[in-house]
C-alpha cells in the first residue's frame, strides 16, 4: 500500500475501506484526526502528481460532514465541477488510486462514473450543477422518491455563472422538490469573486467568522400561495420555523432573524447560514436541518481554499488552485525549464500591443492568472475587466465595448467558448464587430481529460461567418497574429494555441498573402497543411518522407479560417493534400480545405488528419497526440496510406 | 404615403418626419392620442404584413417616454429583441416603410443597424441587452462620456435567461458605471414568466397597480465601500434619497420605504418603480429620475402585453406576439389551408409516445405554444417542465431528469440551441444520457432574419460525439423516427424540422438499415443525399435529369449523423456524390459525406450543397431556398455543373 496514512496505527485508515459507512461510524472526536491525514495526504499525493490543491483542502471538512449526513448512492451527492471531488474520492474507497492521478488509466481529475456509484457528473465546466439538481429532483418527484435527498455543492465563484441563475429561478420556485443547495463559499474562483454577488455574500458572512446566525426565509416575501409546500414540508418546517439566532456556543433560541437581506430568502429558498465550513459539528446540524426541511434550502459554508497548508493559503494568486509537480522542500511548484508557454509569449506581447493601442482593453471570465490577462490587468487596471465565471457575458459585453469604440481581447479557455458559441456568433459577428478571442487550452490538454481539451473551437468557429481564425506556429507566428488580430477592424478574429512550451521557430521558405511555406520538394506529390504547433511535426515528416523519394511541402496558413485562398491556389497544385490540425475531424481547416477543393471542381484527394469525433480521456498531451496519429511518424504514416488507395471508380462504370 | 396615419389633420402625422425631436416637442397633451394613433398604425400594418404584435402594443408609452426623456442616439437606447421595437421604429422615422414590412429589402422585423442610427443591435436571441450594456457604460466611462446615458430595455421574462443573471452581477457592482435598466414586466414571455423571479416580481407589484411606490437601494445592504460613487452620483443621488412613499396624485414624500425585499437593491441597484408602464407622466419622471441618478438603476414598468387592442388583450395564449396576416373583421389570424404545419405533428405525435413511454418528459425553454409542447403539457401536466428562457438549464436539467430515469425531449428553436452547446456536449452527450432535442424552425426560417435561420445546428450536433441526428422528410417520417428517437436508450438524439407545412409523404422504394432510397436510376451517375424537406426537390431534380439521360438515385439517410455505413456504401458506387442540406455548408451531412468517402480511401468527388457561409436577410423561405440553390431547378443546375468539371490532376504530374 502506497499510502503513508496506511502506516497509521491507530485504525483511521485513508484506505480502499474508508466508505461512506466507516466516515458515519466514526465517533465525532475522530474526525479532526481524520481531517488533518486527509490533508497531509492530499499535500503528498497532489504534490507529487500535480493536480487540484486548493479547492480540495478547502472541502475537507465539508467532504466529510456530506457522508456523514447523507447516504450516498441513495442520496445523491454533486459537485459542480469535480476539482473539488478530491476529498469525495477517499471518503468513497478510493485513497490506493491516488499514485495514479490524472495519468493515463489512473484516477480521473475529475469525478468519473467509471470509477464509482458516487460520482454522478464528470463535468468539469462550472455552474452546472444546479441544474443537474433541478432535473434530478424532478426525477425524485415523479418516480415518489421523494426521501432520496439530492444535494448540489457549488462554489461561489460558480455562482456568478447564468446557468446558475436560470437554475435558481426553477428550484426556488418549487417548494414540493427538495433540493439542498451547499454554497461553498471561499471567496473566490482562481481569483476573488467578482461582483454584486460576491458583496452580498459578504453581507453574509458579515456577521463575523465566530458567530452562526440561522436565518430563515419561507418564503413569505413573496405573494404566490406555495402549493405542496404544507403537506411536503411538515415537520422539518415546524422545527426549523423555531430556530432563531443561533450561536456555536449557545442553543438559546432568540426568535427569527429578519429575513430582510437575504437574496436566496427572495428567491424561494430556506436559507442556512454563514457556517464555518471547517467546524464539523456546525456543518453536521446544518446540512441535517436542510435534509429534514424538505424543500429548497442554501446552506452557507464558509470555507479557506488552501485551508490548513501555509503555501496554499499564502498564494494571493489563487491559493493554489491548480499545482504542477511541488517540491517537498519549499511546498513551491517545482519550476519549468527556461522555454515559455504560449501564455506567458501571449501574455508580453498583450501587454506590448496595450501601450501602442490605446483602444485595447482586455476581458477574463474569472481567469486573470490561468489566461495570461493578469500582467495587462497590473499594467493597464482601467482597460482589464474580470466578468467572474460568466462566457456568456465576457464575449457580449466585448461586443458592447466594440461598439463603443474599443478592441477586445477576451482571453478564455478553448473549451469554455462553447459556453458562448450563440454570443460569438450572433452579438459579435452578426454585428461585424473587432472583437479578438485568444482560446488558451487548446487542442489537447492532458490530465484534465475530456472535458477540457480544447477540439471543438475550430469547428464552431469555423460556422461563424466573417470569423478570421489565425493559428500560431511558434512565439513568432503568435506574436505577428495577435497584431493582426487587433489591428483588424472589419470584424471578430480568434487565435488557438494549446497548453506547453512554445514550439522552436520555424522560419518561412516563401510568403504567399498570409500563407507560409515551411518545406518545398520540387516534386508536387504531397502538400501537408499543418496548423499551429503541429507545422513542427510536419515538416519532420515531410523530411522523412522526402527521403523514401516523395516530393511533399508544407504550408502554414496561418490564418487557416476561413481557407485562404492562397492556400488553395497552392493545393490545386499537388496530387494529395493532407490537413493536420489538433481539432475534432469533425469541422475545422480539414473539411474547409476538402470543401474549397472540390467547389473549385478540382478532384485532389484531401484527407483530413486530427483528433477523433469521440471524448478523449485524461493522459499526457503527448500520448493523445500520438495515439491520434498526430506526430511526425503519424503524420508520415497517414500520407503513405493515402497514397497506397487507388484512386476508386464508381461500380456504375 | 401609404400610412392611414397620414391622412390626419391634427399634425400629428406618423411619416418620416416623426423622429425623436419632433416627439420631445410635442405637448404631454398630445402624446395619448400619438399612442392610440400608433396602435391602429400597429394593428393595421402588422395585421396585414404579419409580424410581432403584442410586444409593441405593450410598450407604446414606454417607447414614446423613452424619446421623450433619452436623446438618442447621443445617449444609446437598446432594445432586448428587436420584437419590441417597432414603436420605436415609428418614433425615429421609419413609419413609410411598415408596408414592406419583413419583406426582403423591406423594414426588418426586429432592428437594424442598416435603417437607422437608433438601432444598435440587430440580435433577436432573448437576454443579451445587459451584457452589451455592460460594456458600452465601460465605453463611456473608458472615452469620459459619462454624460452619454446608455439605456437597457429587457423584459421580465428574458430577465430568466443566466446572461442577464451574470451582466447583473457586473452592472450592480459598478456604481461608477451608470446603467438604466428599464424592466418592461409584462409577466411574460410567450407564455406567464415561470419561477422564483416571477414570484418576485409579482411581490414588487403587490402595492397594487394604481399606486407608485418609489423604492430606492443606495447599496447600503452591502458591506463594501462603493469607490467612485460619490463624485459620480453627486445631486442625483441627493434628489432621489428625498424621495420616499410616492402616489401619483400626491407628491408628499414621507421618507424611504424598507428596501428590505427588493432583489435588485440586494444587488446593488437603485430600484424606482413599479411604475404604471402605460401612463406616460410617471414613465418620464421614472426615467428622468432614472437618468439623472447616475448610477446602476432599475425602472420596473408594469405593461400589457397587447395593450388596447382586444384580440391581442384576450389571447390567453400569448397575447398575440407574432401573428400572421389577421383577418380584419375578427382581429384574429386567417387560418391556413389544410395542410398541418411540422410542429403540428410532431405536437401529436408526441403525445401518443406519452401515453406508451411513461419515462417520457418535456421541456420548453418559455416556448410551450411554439414548439407544440402545450398539448403534451395539458395532457401530461407533472411530465412537463417549462423552465423560462434558459435554454442552458433546459438541457443540463434534461440531464439530471434522464440520470434519474426519465427519457426528456427538449423541443426548442434550431437557433436557440447556439445557446447551450456546451451542455448537450457535456452536461449530456459526455455522460451518454438519452435525451431527445426536438428543433423546430431548422434551416431557413423566412421572414425573421439572420438570427432566426436555424443553419448551425448540424454543424453544431455533428461535432457531438455520441449523437445522433434524424430529419424526417415528411410527416410518416417525423412519427418513425420520434418513435426511435424516444426508445434510443444509449445516448442523446436529436430532431429537425422547419417552420413551414409539412412536406408530402414521398414512399420509400428500398431500404438499407436507416437509410431509404427515393428515386433508383439504372445509371449509377449520381447519387443525390437529401435532408429532410429538400427530399422532394432532389427527386423532381432527379427526374429531370433522368429525363436528360444522367442516372440520378436519391438516397434520405434518415438518420443522417453521424454517416450510416449504408450511406457511405452506397456513395462509393456512384461517380458523383451531391449532398444537398438546409444547413450551413461549413459542417453539416456534406462534409462528413466527403470525409467518409474520403477516409475509405475512395476519389469520389462530393459536392456540398447547402446554405452560404453568411448571415442570410429576411424574406419569404421559398426566395431564401431558391437563391441558395435548394431547389429542384438549382439541384439540377448543381449538379450539371459539377459533371461538367474536368477530373483535376495536379500540376506535378
Amino acid at each position: 500500500m502506497a499510502s503513508t496514512s496506511a502506516t497509521q496505527t491507530d485504525g483511521l485508515l485513508l484506505d480502499s475501506d474508508m466508505g461512506p459507512e466507516a466516515v458515519k461510524r466514526l465517533p465525532a472526536g475522530a474526525l479532526p484526526l481524520l481531517a488533518a491525514r486527509i490533508r497531509a495526504f492530499l499535500v503528498e499525493k497532489v504534490g507529487a502528481a500535480g493536480g487540484h490543491l486548493g479547492p480540495n483542502l478547502g472541502v475537507v471538512e465539508l467532504s466529510i460532514a456530506l457522508h456523514r449526513v447523507f447516504d450516498s448512492p441513495w442520496d445523491t451527492v454533486l459537485f459542480d465541477i469535480g476539482h473539488q471531488g478530491y476529498v469525495h474520492k477517499l471518503l468513497t474507497g478510493r485513497a490506493g488510486r491516488f499514485d495514479n492521478l490524472r495519468q493515463a488509466g489512473g484516477l480521473s481529475g475529475y469525478l468519473s462514473r467509471a470509477e464509482s456509484s458516487h460520482d454522478v457528473i464528470e463535468n468539469s465546466h462550472a455552474s452546472t450543477v444546479l441544474s443537474y439538481a433541478d432535473g434530478l429532483a424532478k426525477a425524485r418527484r415523479l418516480a415518489g422518491e421523494s426521501d432520496r435527498a439530492v444535494v448540489a455543492v457549488v462554489g461561489d465563484g460558480a455562482l456568478t455563472g447564468g446557468m446558475c441563475w436560470e437554475a435558481l429561478n426553477n428550484l426556488g420556485a418549487a417548494p414540493e422538490r427538495p433540493v439542498v443547495i451547499v454554497l461553498n463559499d471561499n471567496m473566490r474562483s482562481y481569483a476573488p469573486t467578482i461582483g454584486a454577488l460576491a458583496d452580498h455574500l459578504q453581507h453574509l458572512r458579515s456577521t463575523g467568522p465566530d458567530s452562526i446566525d440561522w436565518l430563515v426565509e419561507a418564503g413569505e416575501g413573496n405573494n404566490k400561495p406555495r402549493a405542496g409546500a404544507g403537506s411536503d414540508s411538515g415537520d422539518g418546517a415546524d422545527r426549523v420555523s423555531s430556530v432563531g439566532h443561533h450561536r456555536r456556543d449557545d442553543s438559546e433560541l432568540t426568535g427569527p432573524l429578519p429575513v430582510a437581506r437575504n437574496l436566496f430568502g427572495l428567491l424561494g429558498f430556506a436559507y442556512l447560514g454563514p457556517v464555518d465550513g471547517h467546524h464539523l459539528p456546525s456543518l453536521e446540524e446544518a446540512l441535517s436541518m436542510a435534509r429534514d426541511l424538505r424543500r429548497p434550502v442554501m446552506v452557507h459554508a464558509v470555507t479557506v481554499k488552501g485551508r490548513g497548508f501555509a503555501p496554499a493559503e499564502g498564494d494571493a494568486a489563487d491559493c493554489m488552485h491548480a499545482v504542477g509537480v511541488l517540491d517537498p522542500a519549499t511546498g513551491r511548484p517545482r519550476t519549468g525549464g527556461d522555454v515559455p508557454s504560449w501564455t506567458s509569449v501571449f501574455a508580453d506581447e498583450l501587454c506590448g500591443l496595450g501601450e501602442r493601442h490605446e483602444d485595447l482593453v482586455a476581458i477574463t471570465a474569472a481567469m486573470p492568472g490561468p489566461t495570461g490577462l493578469a500582467r495587462f490587468g497590473e499594467r493597464f487596471p482601467d482597460r482589464f475587466f474580470d466578468v467572474g465565471i460568466a462566457e456568456q457575458h465576457a464575449v457580449t459585453s466585448a461586443a458592447g465595448l466594440a461598439l463603443g469604440g474599443h478592441h477586445p481581447v477576451v482571453a478564455v479557455y478553448a473549451t469554455f467558448l462553447g459556453r458562448a458559441f450563440d454570443q460569438v456568433l450572433m452579438d459579435v459577428a452578426l454585428h461585424r464587430l473587432p472583437v479578438t478571442f485568444v482560446l488558451d487550452r487548446a487542442g489537447v490538454t492532458g490530465p484534465d481529460g475530456p472535458s477540457h481539451h480544447g477540439m471543438w473551437d475550430l469547428t464552431l468557429l469555423g460556422a461563424v461567418p466573417g470569423m478570421r481564425v489565425g493559428v500560431p506556429r511558434d512565439a513568432t507566428r503568435l506574436r505577428e497574429l495577435l497584431g493582426e488580430a487587433v489591428a483588424h477592424s472589419e470584424g471578430p478574429t480568434a487565435l488557438r494555441f494549446p497548453k506547453a512550451s512554445v514550439s522552436a521557430d520555424i522560419p518561412a521558405l516563401e510568403r504567399h498573402g498570409p500563407l507560409e511555406v515551411l518545406h518545398r520538394s520540387a516534386a508536387r506529390d504531397v502538400l501537408l497543411v499543418a496548423v499551429g504547433s503541429l507545422a513542427g511535426p510536419a515538416v519532420e515528416a515531410a523530411q522523412y518522407l522526402e527521403e523514401r523519394g516523395i516530393g511533399v511541402s508544407v504550408a502554414d496558413p496561418r490564418w487557416v479560417l476561413p481557407v485562404p485562398p492562397e492556400l488553395l491556389e497552392l493545393a490545386l497544385q499537388y496530387r494529395l493534400v493532407v490537413t493536420v490540425e489538433d481539432n475534432t475531424r469533425a469541422g475545422g481547416l480539414g473539411t474547409a480545405v476538402a470543401r474549397a477543393v472540390a467547389d473549385a471542381g478540382s478532384r485532389v484527394p484531401v484527407r483530413v488528419l486530427g483528433l477523433p469525433g469521440r471524448f478523449l480521456s485524461h493522459g499526457t498531451r503527448s500520448d493523445i497526440l500520438a495515439a491520434a496519429g498526430l506526430t511526425a511518424k503519424g503524420i508520415a504514416s497517414s500520407v503513405l496510406r493515402a497514397r497506397a488507395d487507388r484512386p476508386h471508380v464508381g461500380a456504375g462504370q
